[in-house]
């Protein structure tokens, strides 16, 4: 029986459950692959941290030696950040060494530099897990939707803001609160702010769109847009509409120029994302032949992360075994996909002023909507005591970004109208 | 650039999607596969109702001419029935080709002859189209998936019945008018009778236990149940206690003995296949790793089903360019899985008796579910018309179905219990 022999760099929630799988499903992958998955090296920051978890000639400190190491083929990343694990994956690939990675924010960020140092040097860069955790939505769409003319990606794909606008929804936590009990469950970082503002989506939608139509998305170009200014009195007039709060990513191609987008979204309680709950990711996919079909999975987690990673690891070593050639990601280094001008896009929004309680607030408002040409489809005025702030909430029917930017932000300036006030976007479809 | 030819038999509805989604992205496939793929030979039974959607030089009568085509390395099956694909089938791997099916009775009742015939002529046989028509469900099992325990499988496989009982409860049709719809709208056959009676669904099931858990299912062995006995009535009584009628498959293990089932069951509508409708199917997968993953997309239909051919053949042209060995299916032809007892399986029930209106039938009816240890959880009943028949909905605890079914025939076979009773299982997770 051959052995094939894997350094892993990073011991964390992912790398520790990835090692647990090896060994746990040993002798399962040795049937199902023909060959005998051995983690020989595992490089960690500070080895006296796990000298319970791994055997002695294991454990290593750093990278260095699991990079010099010629009978090591394949490399796992799961170290986090993105200084390190460049350093790790580009000299690797060099290397000639084949990665898997974890790591979305490294991809979106040296995804282009990456993937060409694979191709340059005939092995493959992996990343199943870099988006949407367990679910195998890289998989799907390289390789199940290969017939298929891709229209449009819709997804929660951050684990960490969907726990917390479900705990926010349902248990009528504050934000705050719901962020708390993120944390305690491990299901948000320390620092939360990636998840919370939005980046992690925006990394993750920007790799699906560059996979999907096939040039790069740089996810700093797109309309972003956190779950923060979501308040518990917005989730309670949403739900009283007919809607949920949901981090929805979006990508599509309009006339040649991409839609990629991620906000707090409203949906309507029937919309077949808007019953994806806690930590789970969802998918839906739009495609010219299979119409539309949806991926629904755990987002986060060690165990389901490390299902991804196992996966590539598998795909890995048939090809190496059958001595085939890499599979190279097809992306343009060079070609930039054009972005649709943000504020070109339209929708339907849920305007939320906070006012003072006086009279002409209405007036003000409603005129600064008419002369910005902004169509009112349902109103709502709502306080609980009349010597405090009154809240507005306004349905509005479909209508150009800029307009409502230049509307809203005409509205906040104007004199009783308070800073908190907010506006979202509604998807319907 | 490189051409790869490909015959193709049988022109129906999955047949003439499959050539158009070819004509279609002929463009896109070459760019993402590398080579140009040529539909050179379709073979059909009658050329001459296809004059004038196929070439002169690419139709032709019958598929002797393309299993002697030395110059046609793959085939693809889209024929329907069975004894003829199997000499296709069987023939066209002997000849050293290899084929793609979307034929899941073929692959039922000759999968082991067939997989083997594959692996002794090292031609690969591929079937992602066989079970949930466009849904990866396939790939994600053997691919995504291999470095999980497959805990369990549960799904709706089969579109024709989703879509007749989603009309029968939203639409308050009978099973007659639905059936009538989907034949109209091409969701049911003209004769439904292996999708109503769910051996369709129990073929697809038993593929996937199979491929699952690595030994042999035979379909004919499992329990298999249809929803021909669901009526308007029980649909009613299941939504007006928080259910919905699906037709159910499942599969899981059981200390070595495999649970593999198809029955209209009873879920939660909460249940996260409760909201599959229509002709879609949903598979949702329990494993150790990944947890709780679930997939859903369109499970008839030319196009769904042409999406998961194309993908299979993309994945055949990839290990031919990279003249990598074929990926043969690990199913050992000789083992079978050994099937828990019907009578020892244990659900919660949902039973339905159609009474004369006369005292004295609670007390058979509840006399009888005493004597055979089963516990009533609630109970209800309804006549329109106290001069007709009565109907009694009893929802019984967790029972093994040995005692439920003993309990229902002594009950049916008592004075003034009618023949029309039925009973049926719940599926709670």
């Amino acid at each position: 029986m051959e052995r094939i022999k894997v350094g892993l760099v990073g011991f964390g929630t992912v790398g520790s459950s990835f090692y647990e799988l090896i060994e746990k499903h040993k002798d399962r992958l040795k049937e199902q692959l023909g060959v005998e998955i051995n983690i020989t090296k595992v490089g960690v920051n500070n080895p006296r941290k796990h000298l319970n978890s791994l055997p002695a000639g294991v454990l290593l400190e750093g990278y260095e030696d699991i990079l010099k190491d010629e009978k090591l083929p394949i490399i796992v990343e799961l170290v986090g950040g993105v200084e390190k694990p460049l350093d790790l994956v580009s000299r690797a690939l060099k290397a000639g060494k084949h990665v898997i990675t974890a790591n979305k924010a490294l991809l979106s960020q040296h995804g282009d530099t990456l993937f060409r140092l694979a191709r340059e040097n005939g092995v493959e860069l992996k990343f199943e897990a870099s988006v949407g955790g367990g679910i195998p939505v890289i998989k799907v769409i390289r390789e199940s939707l290969k017939g298929n003319e891709i229209e449009s990606i819709m997804g929660i794909l951050n684990g960490t803001t969907n726990f917390i606008l479900t705990r926010m929804t349902e248990e009528k936590l504050t934000f705050k609160e719901a962020l708390t009990e993120a944390q305690k469950l491990g299901f948000a970082e320390a620092d939360p702010i990636l998840d919370v503002e939005g980046v992690d989506a925006a990394q993750k939608i920007s790799l699906l769109a560059s996979i999907s139509f096939r040039k790069w998305v740089d996810y700093r170009e797109i309309l972003c847009e956190g779950i923060g200014k979501v308040t518990k009195k917005d989730i309670e007039f949403a739900e009283y509409s007919g809607f949920v709060f949901k981090l929805i990513a979006t990508a599509k191609m309009d006339k040649g120029r991409a839609v990629v987008t991620v906000f707090p979204a409203l949906l309507p309680k029937s919309h077949p994302l808007a019953s994806v709950r806690e930590e789970y990711n969802g998918v839906l996919i739009k495609s010219d032949f299979l119409g539309t079909s949806m991926y629904l999975g755990r987002g986060a987690g060690g165990s389901a992360t490390a299902s991804s990673v196992a996966s590539d690891l598998g795909d890995l070593i048939e090809r190496i075994r059958m001595k085939a050639l890499p599979d190279p990601v097809e992306l343009s280094p060079i070609e930039k996909l054009e972005l649709f001008p943000q504020g070109e896009l339209s929708y339907k929004y849920f305007l939320h002023f906070v006012t003072d309680n006086k009279p002409g607030i209405w007036a003000t408002v409603t005129g600064l909507l008419a002369s910005n040409n902004i169509n009112i489809e349902s109103v709502q005025q709502k306080w609980e005591d009349p010597t405090k702030l009154s809240d507005l909430y306004i349905l509005v029917d479909i209508t150009k970004e800029s307009f409502v930017r230049k509307a809203f932000r005409e509205i906040v300036n104007s004199p009783g109208i308070h800073t908190e006030s907010c506006f979202f976007r509604i998807l319907e479809d």
